[in-house]
């Protein structure tokens, strides 16, 4: 197979990292049962910015950490591997500030044709996209509080993350 | 507010990670014009085992590692923010190997109640599990190759990483 240089920093990240890899023991359910929704953004790093350690917590990214996005792997972490706590962190600058739902049907239309613009349709895909960050976090939670399929005893917290800083800071 | 251990971690680490914080300069594209779609196992950090800097790369992560689940993401990340390559990436050990969608319905049933089963039936959510670890990277990677919404031209590759030794190996 061809290899472009993605697909090459890959092979060679995974020999060296796992040259002395000594994580191979940890359990499938996470250790500390909770589990993080944020953006799928370049510059976050959740295990560094947030200190999850290896086989801590599920992570889930999504364009925008979309609660409403994440909720079938929500339940699964939830009902299936045990996780009680959710932490959902967006963040500034983030793409999903900057076009609505409309502008970006426009864009697939006009870049991939009206056929991929029936296919959107067809699959009824929302971009979710919001014109406000703190509203929005507040609303994901709220989202999470409201649905049934989110037991009433799990822990919530919402988070903004600023990418010019490298800090995090609790909205709710 | 009460803050849970793992909100003060969270407090804790922004504090330590911002001091110092050296990337604030970075760009909303990534750098490096691709996108990762792997699982949210707590097992995987894609920075450390797959050589993504800050800023290099979209991650976007669910239960099991789902293209179909990632495909608003992948959409955004392609036609609003310039990536043109997916990596797609599970792994053994995955819980999405462990149950059946009947399964996991029945699970929410009994743990959550008839209303939220209602709920689950209504939101018409597919929980996505899979038999085969490599059929499932395949089937995901044809889906990419298949849907009208991704470019030709968009280098698509996928991977099985193993849990028990840190490495990420090709599949297609």
């Amino acid at each position: 197979m061809m290899a472009t240089p993605v697909q090459q920093n890959i092979v060679a990240t995974s020999e060296q990292y796992s040259t002395g890899f000594t994580k191979g023991h940890l359990a499938l359910p996470p250790a500390k049962k909770y589990l993080v929704v944020t953006c799928m953004d370049a510059r976050i790093d959740p295990a560094a910015a947030w200190g999850i350690e290896l086989g801590d917590a599920h992570v889930i990214r999504n364009a925008g950490g979309s609660a409403v996005d994440a909720l079938r792997s929500i339940i699964i972490s939830q009902q299936l591997l045990g996780t009680r706590e959710v932490v959902l962190v967006k963040h500034t600058g983030c793409g999903m500030l900057t076009f609505t739902n409309e502008d970006a049907h426009e864009v697939v239309r006009q870049n991939l044709g009206d056929g991929a613009a029936a296919e959107l349709k067809q699959r009824n895909i929302d971009f979710l996209p919001f014109p406000h960050l703190e509203n929005a976090v507040e609303e994901d939670v709220q989202f999470l509080k409201e649905t049934k399929l989110v037991p009433e005893d799990v822990a919530i917290s919402g988070w903004v993350y600023e990418v010019e800083t490298g800090q995090t800071k609790r909205v709710v």
